[in-house]
């Protein structure tokens, strides 16, 4: 007889199970039950749908009810909540949302894609009601509401992370003027500090507002109005405020029926996605991951991970015996006209994990074209390569203008073969003006960051500056005089590149000599001089000016 | 005592080998002789500078001699033309081309870097002062020259290779009436047939006229106008003509001093880019490399490869032992809006060297949408990939409008990782909507293949199609009817995908059916409901109507 499988679920993991299992047997009983009205939207559309850059509702809605049935031979039911699990008897008790009516299903195998529900803490106030988050159509379709009839001016956004950045610029795209408030030092969270002060200034330069390392303590409703007051005393009118502070799994029906979760109730699940029963299967936002780069436990909410892991279900239940192999947790956003992208361990998760900078891991911060400098529309973008002593990559993180999904993409990709940053230098990219270089901003990571390891140049990072005692080290700008005049390093003096090695006299070399240039390139030609002709400590600054700037200013 | 480094050319393989030896080695001495006024110019800006894309000539000197001399302390000899090597005295023979005089110049080692001239065959007529060829600085001059000067109004491009695709564009963007000569059934040699059609199909509807499978017997030149008579008899005249039939490497200096070539001229070196006299280097478009996917002997003459050749050259030197491990032959084209990319092995190339289809390789052809279609501006791209029986990556092309440099450059490096087909469904990539689909391009190529593999679904290529019996197969369009409209495969029948299970009584089991839809997605699932109705032979048209319409109309 045929299999019978239930999902909970019909969204990014959900429907992708059940496509797929009805792809691979065309026989077995597939019930996809979901609370909501609709199944497989496109959550990852819902800011731009509220921006207006997605015009039409409908295109949100990539697959409908009646077309998996049709087209799936699924039985889809939405409006249908499943309230619990029986997993001796192998049920689950559903109620009908439009009836009331409450009922039983058995399966031989269930699957759960419930996702995961945005965090809503005690905060006072917090229900008021111009406050909004934004996880599915309904609550899309309020914010729109809100926004074209009541026509806010002000907006407050609770929360730098990619969904609150994302509806921040839809916000501002819609004439509103933008607060956002973030309690960390650095929105984006998936990428460093260094890099998230590119964004910062990208953010603030467009008109927004950004607090920063302050929260929300009270939110005050009045007249369509809610005040905002933060930690740091400050307060903020808004018209409208989003709340985008990060999501919890909706892991209730598997703690309810005694499946194992971790700490942040994320269902445990084995290689396979099964839970700690054999019968049940879990995907999605709602489960705990292998971090492919550290091996560690982990929770990655990405729409990627969660509809690869449904095929992979669906495999498994036909008995395609097939492992799901961890998330580097490479993700992506459009922060206004910037690119912000990462993929494997961040420096910040490294630093928690007890891991230290030079000892257990290096970095390579470079800027680097988006393709070749002669052709129009060149722009450099900023690549932050994290690797161990050995060369393996860990880690990057990359914010620019153009190119930057690309170059992301490649080294997601290495990161997935184990790759290390030799491998880097060796891929034959593509190449033509307008798309790249002959030497690829990948391959440039990959070279500097050989140096690096081979010691052919050492490298300091921008922060470590403030800790050097100022007496014992030099500042050599090698930069053109006329570069200066657009700003420096205090108490750095200037011998530009060329007239370095008739000039070397000038310098002490009993000191730490510390050369930097625009981006870090000159620095590293610079330091190769000094090096070579006796002088002992030299390391170049990292991102050159370009990177101190945007840290310090 | 330091090392005497001789290099003979000064552009992307020289260039960089002088460059990176210097930051090895402030003591060593380096002369580099270019016989050309000009180093490190963008070879490949060329085309756009004549087209008016690139304004300034200056952006093509990548670095001019002097720059060199003050930042790198290298003897830079532009204008030297190096006549000779004796290499039992480890010693070359130079003429200045200014002066006339001649002088010897002795190594420890030599860098032969003199790359390959554009090919010239004895067709009569040959030498019209209006016909030209592209490779440095004074034939671009001449070209722009000529242009502006004559305003030519017909141009006659022969070849139909990356640069003479790139010169037909750029002569068409300076308003030119443009026709294409080919020899070969197509343009474009690093992509098979029936991408190739894409492009002939695009560059048709700009209104350039496409002559293939036609060569051209003869050129006579009166007043201005070359008449060019085709083999076919054809004759087309033109005001200016563009040769550009392929490139012939620069071996002469090589062959003559007993080092050992190829048959095409190529220098023959081994891994470490030794040629067979172990005191001289030979790298960049001059050079036999072996081919990474297959490991044969051939030649690929590109910038990329040439750039980090001149890199491991340098090492090698030096002392750092390091291998070169080939060239993929990673490429990419702007054709007008197209971009036309390959890497690895084509089917072309699988069969010259005795490969079957089907026995010794499969192809996954797909169409899929450069980022998620519910976002604006989501286009498709047409991926080829050919992958042996083992699921081993062989080679990629793919032809699209967005985003198609990206997925060229993920598959160029899973290759590079000797990755299969089932790494690709893997890959982690960046997923937001304006970027790509939670499931990539590439992921899905992966998908798409390992079905294949798995004898999940049978497929059949366009142009397979011909050689079958009429009457032993059911040719069934399974888009809905209203698609039909625009065209579909002669003799087919129709039952949309949604009826299908409940239409199969319609269809003969005895006979093959080749199920098709607009891409091949639903062809597909119409595959897997046949098959698994106890139809047996099935096979999804490969592409679908889209290709089918592409290659035969
Ligand atoms: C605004 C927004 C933007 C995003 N942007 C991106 C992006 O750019 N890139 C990216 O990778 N990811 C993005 N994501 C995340 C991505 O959407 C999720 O990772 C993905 O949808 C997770 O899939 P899932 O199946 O686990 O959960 P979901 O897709 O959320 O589906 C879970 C479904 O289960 C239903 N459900 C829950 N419990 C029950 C029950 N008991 N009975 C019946 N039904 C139930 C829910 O109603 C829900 O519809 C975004 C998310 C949001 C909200
Ligand atoms: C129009 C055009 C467009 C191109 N577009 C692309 C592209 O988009 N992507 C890509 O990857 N590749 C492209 N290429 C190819 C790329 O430019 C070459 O692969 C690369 O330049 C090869 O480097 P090389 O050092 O071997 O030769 P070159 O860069 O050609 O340098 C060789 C130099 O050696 C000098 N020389 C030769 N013999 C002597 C001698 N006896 N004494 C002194 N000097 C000598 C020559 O004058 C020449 O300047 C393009 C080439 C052209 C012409
Ligand atoms: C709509 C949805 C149900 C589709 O699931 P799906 O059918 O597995 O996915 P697709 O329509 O992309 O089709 C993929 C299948 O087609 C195949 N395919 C794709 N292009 C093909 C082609 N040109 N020829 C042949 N097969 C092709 C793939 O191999 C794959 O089949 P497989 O898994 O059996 O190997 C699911 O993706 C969904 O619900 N999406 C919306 C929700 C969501 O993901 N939200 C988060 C992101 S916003
Ligand atoms: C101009 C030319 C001489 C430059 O050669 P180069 O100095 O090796 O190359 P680049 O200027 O790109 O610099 C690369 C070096 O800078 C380093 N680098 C790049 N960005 C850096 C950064 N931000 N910080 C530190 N180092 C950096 C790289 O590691 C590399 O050094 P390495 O090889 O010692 O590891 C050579 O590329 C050339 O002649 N080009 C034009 C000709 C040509 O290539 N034509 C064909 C294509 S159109």
């Amino acid at each position: 007889m045929s299999k019978k499988v239930l999902i909970v679920g019909g969204v990014a993991g959900g429907a992708s199970t059940a496509a797929r299992l009805r792809r691979l047997d065309e026989k077995i009983e597939i019930i996809m039950f979901e609370k909501g009205e609709h199944i497989s939207f496109a959550n990852c559309g819902l800011p731009y749908y509220i921006g207006g850059t997605i015009e039409e509702r409908d295109a949100l809605l990539v697959q409908t009810p009646e077309k998996m049935r049709s087209r799936f031979n699924i039985d889809v039911r939405v409006k249908n909540e499943v309230l619990s699990i029986d997993r001796e008897k192998k049920e689950v008790k559903v109620k009908d949302l439009d009836s009331g009516k409450i009922y039983k299903e058995t399966y031989d195998y269930l699957v759960l894609s419930p996702g995961a529900s945005p965090i809503k803490p005690p905060i006072p106030g917090i229900d008021s009601p111009n406050i909004f988050t934004l996880r599915n159509i309904p609550d899309t379709d309020a914010i729109k509401e809100y926004l074209d009839n009541k026509k806010p001016k002000r907006a407050v956004v609770v929360g730098g992370g990619f969904i609150g950045i994302e509806m921040a610029e839809n916000l501002y795209d819609r004439g509103l003027n933008v607060s956002i408030v973030e309690m960390a030092d650095q929105v984006m969270g998936p990428i460093d500090f260094d890099m998230a002060q590119i964004v910062h200034q990208h953010i603030k330069s467009k008109g927004v507002k950004l607090y920063l390392k302050d929260g929300v303590k009270e939110f005050e409703y009045k007249d369509g109005v809610t005040r905002v007051t933060l930690q740091s005393g400050k307060t903020l009118d808004a018209d409208i405020v989003i709340l985008a502070i990060g999501v919890r799994a909706d892991s209730k029906l598997a703690v309810d029926c005694g499946l194992e979760v971790n700490q942040r109730g994320g269902i445990v699940v084995d290689e396979y996605l099964r839970t700690s029963d054999k019968n049940i299967f879990a995907i999605g936002d709602a489960i705990e991951v292998v971090d492919f780069v550290n091996g560690s436990k982990t929770m990655i909410p990405l729409a990627g991970p969660a509809n690869k892991q449904g095929r992979i279900v669906a495999n498994n239940i036909v008995g395609r015996s097939e492992k799901y192999k961890g998330t580097q947790g490479t993700s992506i956003a459009k922060v206004f006209d910037l690119t912000v992208a990462s993929t494997g361990n961040n420096e910040k998760l490294l630093n928690r994990m007890g891991k230290k900078y030079g000892k257990d891991y290096k970095i390579a911060l470079i800027h680097s074209k988006s393709h070749a400098g002669y052709y129009p529309g060149a722009i450099p973008m900023t690549i932050k390569l994290i690797f161990n002593l050995k060369g393996k990559i860990l880690g990057a993180q990359i914010v620019g203008y153009d190119g930057v999904d690309k170059r992301i993409d490649v080294i997601a990709s290495a990161i997935r073969f184990g790759g290390t940053v030799y491998d880097l230098k060796e891929l034959e990219l593509a190449y033509a003006p307008p798309y790249s270089s002959a030497k690829d901003p990948v391959n440039m990571a990959g070279f500097t960051a050989e140096n690096i390891l081979k010691r052919d140049v050492d490298v300091i990072m921008c922060n470590e500056l403030e800790k050097l005692d100022k007496n014992e080290v030099i500042i050599l700008d090698v930069r053109e005089e006329i570069e200066r005049e657009l700003g420096y390093i205090e108490g750095s003096i200037n011998i530009p590149l060329d007239e370095l090695r008739d000039r070397l006299n000038e310098l002490d070399k009993e000191k730490l000599i510390i050369p930097y240039c625009a981006i870090g390139l000159r620095g590293y030609l610079a330091a190769r001089i000094l090096k070579q002709n006796g002088f002992k400590k030299v390391k170049n600054l990292s991102g050159g000016y370009t990177t101190y700037s945007c840290i310090f200013c």
